[in-house]
């Protein structure tokens, strides 16, 4: 099973993109986790240290996909 | 069973995009097609017509969700 990783922030682009992307991907494949980087700012800097620019993004198997545009990392930051 | 067309250009960002999304799309439930653009200019009227901007992209029932960014759309014309 490999790890997928949703980070968002709880924006229109990114609730669209959460919705697809959590119909789309293979559950025989992927346990996939949605993090809310704007309630969760604790995860910001793993998601930083992964490669996360911006949010909607899916990171899989180590691999960042910035998906659309809903928000840079650094507006997320208090 | 729902209708993905992942659009892209051959471009290196495209590559990883379409080897993540390929193997990560659920088959029970999506016919994944993969077009490549630059071959194929003959599909950069409906690519564009249902809101494809740039390269890699993924249409997933009509939505369109911009990968990372490898190449506008406007370069991939002759």
């Amino acid at each position: 099973m490999s790890k997928a990783i949703f980070y968002h922030a709880g924006c229109p682009v990114c609730v669209e993109a959460e919705q697809q992307v959590a119909k789309s991907i293979d559950p025989a494949k992927y346990n996939v986790e949605f993090v809310h980087l704007g309630e969760n700012g604790s995860r910001l800097g793993e998601a930083e240290s992964v490669g996360v620019k911006s949010v909607p993004a899916l990171v899989l198997d180590g691999a960042v996909f910035h998906i659309n545009h809903g928000a840079d990392i650094s507006a997320l930051k208090a």
